[in-house]
């Protein structure tokens, strides 16, 4: 592992992102943050392009590739998100782009990721690799294959949202605590550990990741890289990945804290406040740092914390459950 | 009227509500332009403090107070996003606040203006008088009162969510055509107006309102100030004002292009598309300028317009109403 990304590599991923991407809002409210007794805040990378923060990884990879690689476009496979990001990325740089995604995603995220242009492949969660599909493409038409999230490239270009974090917080006067993000392979909350850590090394930062889909915790707590147990099975459908990646993990070793586990109802739950007190959509897998922080595993009381709401492609249904769960 | 404020006023209102109001961002959707055929920009002041953009005004009104006059408290009287900025503007500035609400304002709005401290007095939307119950709290208790829309105070905060949108376009490279904002009683319209002419004096600026409540659409055409025929019956409760302001609407005469008008069903799909696309929660009267955007009543197409989206306060209910439109 001695090509592990470094705090100099989110920054170059910044300027490369500098224009393309939003600097995102960081929220707060006072009701929750009376709630909670201390003050938490939203980065609402639900408000990025494409509806996550799956851009800024996308579009870093795509940027860092060669005129050469360019012209022989790009494959990658994604519950939903990454597809979106990495096909939004490959219109915005003139890049053919084939999106592997489980027959079972979304039908909002599918769509989406058809406007962008993208050629879709449909594959079967339980039963095909997406990896060996989304490789005989690659060995078909020598496209380069972009992956969801073990890559230096991926994983820092997620990371530029960690610099937000700490710049804008640091803007409001603020040192944080804590920082937590979701997670699925660890691209978003392992870039963020670098960045945060880079600026304000100490705060401590967190995965967060559903009950039953906790690999990542369990590997940090264990030291060795853990699997799950299903492949399928929680409303969190973008943080399914059976096991973290390796250069995320290796990079996980380093700096991130213990892993934060939720369940599918606190998630739920989450959504609803983040519609009630933020005004925000969003989705699942997007809630579940705000589900820890809500729920005190991400302890708030007495603190400063933030916590990234990293994507909204939610569909009506789901949210409307969501809703339900309280009327006013 | 020689009082009328000026483009000055809303930068000074605007050096006071520095680092009080969150600098909501401006969005745009690559689907949503497509679509349109130009460039359509939301300003989500739904994600303001509040969440609305009336404690741009409110504190903008209590910063402006003398001391002596603060220490007798403020009273004043709204539908809802008014109370909730007034209730927290008073808070953040230590000053007793009383707040009259229709008995019929959604739950949630009178629950979270109770959250600020504020009391809370309710009154009869058909019967009885607000003003008249507000002068009497006033006169007994030597309270200010804070009106809604017609103050200059009011509308020169409400204004620097103007000047934020020119200075956030013109960060982009972008001119904007023209700009729109939801209008109940023209506080927010007209010192948007006032700000982004004297920014950018070829941008128009529109006043959207809900049809059967388009008194200002209907007083810009005749030229004198004309009254709605109803008090109630629009989904966008906080758009009811039954005509506009004095000071709002000599300066509405000023600053404002022709009104935009949208049915009720038109706002529900463009509370639809806010979620959908934009991960916005957006309240149905602060989406009547989406919707006329989205619509054609103000036309995107060939452009770059940017439309205000200016409260989320909605009850579950009514969300899922708008959802329900469409399901994905």
């Amino acid at each position: 592992m001695s090509s592990l990304p470094t705090f100099a590599d989110v920054q170059a991923a910044a300027r490369r992102l500098d224009g393309i991407v939003l600097r995102t809002p960081l929220l707060e409210n006072a009701r929750v943050n009376e709630m909670l007794g201390g003050r938490l805040f939203i980065k609402a990378e639900c408000l990025q392009r494409t509806g996550s923060f799956k851009l800024r990884g996308a579009y870093n990879f795509l940027a860092s590739m060669s005129e050469a690689e360019r012209k022989k476009g790009v494959v990658g496979w994604s519950s939903g998100n990454h597809a979106q990001g990495l096909a939004e990325a490959a219109r915005l740089l003139g890049i053919k782009a084939t999106i592997v995604m489980p027959a079972d995603a979304p039908a909002l995220k599918v769509a989406n990721t058809r406007a962008s242009g993208a050629e879709i492949v449909l594959y079967d969660r339980v039963k095909d690799s997406r990896e060996e599909i989304g490789q005989d493409i690659a060995q078909k038409t020598g496209a380069t294959i972009v992956p969801p999230y073990d890559h230096p490239w991926i994983l820092t270009g997620q990371g530029t949202a960690g610099l937000e974090i700490v710049e804008q917080a640091k803007a409001l006067g603020v040192t944080l605590d804590a920082v937590a993000a979701p997670c699925s392979g660890g691209g978003l909350s392992t870039g963020i550990g670098l960045a945060v850590k880079g600026l304000s090394p100490t705060t401590t930062v967190h995965a967060g990741e559903p009950a039953g889909f906790d690999d990542l915790a369990r590997s940090l707590a264990a030291g060795t890289k853990q699997t799950n147990a299903k492949l399928s099975g929680s409303i969190c459908d973008a943080l399914l990945a059976p096991t973290p990646g390796d250069v995320t993990f290796a990079l996980a070793l380093k700096v991130l804290g213990p892993g934060l586990v939720v369940s599918d109802d606190e998630v739920l739950d989450a959504m609803e406040v983040a519609f009630r007190e933020f005004k925000l959509v969003v989705e699942p897998g997007g809630a579940v740092a705000l589900a820890a922080a809500l729920t005190g595993k991400l302890p708030v009381k007495g603190r400063t914390v933030a916590v990234v709401c990293s994507g909204g492609n939610v569909d009506h249904a789901t949210f409307m459950r969501a809703l339900g769960r309280r009327t006013a």
